[in-house]
């Protein structure tokens, strides 16, 4: 059988790694795929990325500065976008689309903005937009999730799914070093982007998680619905803090079912030591995954980088490679659920999320202060799980209180947060970070 | 359209959570497979199980008590095979394969020990022989393996693929005790069966490994080339020196590729206490994956239980309803790789496998006896990673010696220890146990 007809647009990094990966491994994927998978044209705007790859590749396969040129050449028969961003990226997808071809990409900002458009476009057209090396990189959770796990309700997902901020809060912790510093060193070790916004302020999460939460859950990908908090402000103080307590801090995505609708957040979360997601240190990701059959499942290993990204999108090209010749209404489905059966539960707001919390409060060393917040805390029905006191040092007129509370709901915490806040004995913005003890 | 008809052969533990978890969650199942998936026939031997079946389902779903009617019966179009053993069930497998239905089967042993007449039988008659739930209970790592990684040249897989010995090990760390007291605990809570022998000897986690080594690196199943060693001689003594040393012991199942074949060895481990899979504890599962393009990935969950198993037994009935549609020729192969690009790499025997050793040796406590056993280790060109030496107590005559070597090949390994065994001063028989870094 004639090898499939790849179009590469984009020769950055995710760009030359998959081409290196379909080279090198070339007789192990066409001994998988039943069939050879050839990159028959690519497209670069860097010329001399361009003329690099020319160089190597020899004029077998043409290079072109312009995308809309492989987008519309009739002999390719899956496109792979790995520019990123939505624009041109959002056009070219949904014209190679409109040209009939599948679609690999890796780019979870345009998936998670305009999945809905994409694949409805897709689903009329007959072709499969595939994303895995869109969330954690080389793990293949998007298949585990869509095809794996299909026997169960899925409950809850919680995952490290930013190696950026995974990296500094593991540095962090380790070298009890503040944020500002390891993020500099994040940036010079390659670890993070010179504007790291993106990574540290949690989007980069949030895309990711709204992809999981529409697969898990049956609901359309919902961005501006998620909560997004990164780690810019999280301080060392806390971190070791919550370590005396038994708990590691990460930068989570948690979305979960509950009676009223979907809860879609991320933000860094306080989990207890003993957890395998706990310990996952470095760039490295992993996602956790609740469901009522299976129980809990784990999922680890490299969220990015040239070659396991690579790894998801030649994936993805063997999977559209068998799926090309399967009835399209038997196809795994873009979001796991066949289009029929997604739901319009609602993602909740914030308030009405329930967690449970780590506060720390700077307050004055005198007599009645613990009572006055406890009982804030009562009234507002939220029960205490722990109490640390720092000791204060001699002639010291003011000291840490970390108060960890049971689940609650956020709203109701906001209330209590507000009064404590009020109080004259309260000395400093209190600090509060969510906890789970995802069992 | 119609349901897919389904017929369950086997009402113990998986049989009955299989049915329970269609059940229960069978408007998500549908929603996902675009197609019901229908219990239309039971088979059980067992009269009264058979009977509370019938009072549960009523007169809808037939049960019959030979497995005979069910793999003729014209309307069944995927046979579920989950009785276990070798006779009857290759025998209805091949019946049920030969009158051109799909099979289903969690059973590890019959396709470790007939998998490529099975797989044979299965590619003449262009059915599909699913078994994600033979492996590692409801963790999808045969999916991983076979669908996610596909990009990669896999290059080794190590596993904790038995719950059983996984619990084992966890409390006789834990608590400190010895193997027969945790094994009677296991009996008593259920985690390990009245004949242990299957479990605790290694041959159930053989039967997985054997199944992912083949479809990792592309060759047939060879059960009966496993070296196959479990964990009833494993004493409290080497769990403790261990941890000294910074390292757990687990039983491992271990396949990795060598310039000269394929290591294929499940035997008690001592690896790194930092790797995240030494801290994977009680009667949980783990697999570690290292291929060339994603790098380290691992996959944790249930490895057993009534429903975590029927979770992969359901996500095979909803892939085979998908690839039910598709041309034969691009279904995921059974083995990962296509029937021609099979290889016949052979299995390494043990003496050629390469490992790290630990060596704990009852020695006299005098001098001269650590100089003649690194002198033969040098004279064998095995080094020395870290020497331990128990203190004596006052008058004792022997101690122990702990030594942690660098990678050697088991073989020369072998005579380095017959040597040392015939020292007089080596005063009980040598406990050696392999180590890997797994890094």
């Amino acid at each position: 059988m004639n090898a499939i007809k790849v179009g590469l647009i984009g020769l950055g990094t995710v760009g030359a790694g998959t081409f290196h990966v379909l080279q090198r491994n070339q007789a192990e994927i066409r001994g998988r795929a039943g069939r050879g998978i050839e990159i028959a044209m690519v497209a670069a705007r860097n010329p001399e990325r361009a003329k690099a790859f020319q160089a190597i590749v020899g004029d077998g396969v043409p290079c072109v500065g312009d995308p809309q040129q492989l987008v519309a050449n009739p002999d390719i028969d899956i496109v792979v976008e790995l520019i990123g961003g939505i624009e041109p990226a959002r056009s070219l997808v949904l014209q190679a689309i409109a040209n009939g071809k599948h679609v690999v990409t890796a780019n979870k900002a345009l998936l998670a903005l305009h999945g809905t458009e994409i694949f409805e476009a897709a689903r009329e057209k007959g072709v499969v937009v595939a994303f895995e090396a869109a969330v954690a990189g080389g793990i293949p959770i998007i298949k585990a999730l869509r095809e794996g796990l299909t026997a169960n309700r899925i409950e809850w997902i919680a995952g490290i799914i930013n190696g950026t901020t995974n990296f500094i809060l593991s540095e962090m912790r380790g070298k009890g070093l503040d944020f500002a510093t390891v993020l500099k060193e994040a940036q010079r070790l390659g670890y993070a982007e010179s504007d790291p916004t993106f990574d540290i302020e949690g989007v980069d999460a949030a895309h990711k998680l709204t992809l999981m939460s529409a697969i898990a859950f049956g609901v359309p990908v919902q961005f501006d619905k998620a909560h997004v908090e990164g780690i810019s402000s999280l301080q060392a103080t806390d971190i070791k803090y919550a370590e005396q307590l038994g708990y590691r801090i990460k930068l989570l995505g948690i979305t979960r079912r509950r009676p009223g609708g979907i809860e879609l957040r991320v933000h860094p979360t306080l989990i207890p030591s003993s957890r395998l997601i706990a310990n996952v240190e470095g760039a490295m990701n992993a996602v956790v995954v609740q469901a009522d059959a299976v129980g809990t499942t784990l999922y680890y290993g490299k969220g990015a980088g040239a070659e396991p990204t690579a790894s998801a999108v030649v994936a993805d090209l063997v999977d559209v490679t068998r799926l090309a010749t399967a009835d399209p209404d038997h196809r795994v489905p873009h979001l796991a659920f066949q289009p029929d059966a997604i739901s319009d539960t609602p993602i909740l707001p914030m308030a009405e999320v329930h967690t449970a919390f780590y506060l720390r409060l700077v307050v004055a060393d005198q007599p009645g202060v613990l009572s006055r917040i406890t009982t804030i805390l009562a009234e507002h029905d939220i029960s205490i799980d722990a109490v640390l006191q720092r000791e204060s040092a001699e002639g010291e007129r003011q000291t840490d209180l970390i108060i960890l509370t049971h689940d609650t709901v956020e709203g109701r915490m906001n209330e209590a947060l507000a009064k404590m806040q009020g109080l004259p004995t309260v000395l400093a913005p209190i600090v509060r970070i969510r906890k789970e003890e995802l069992a």
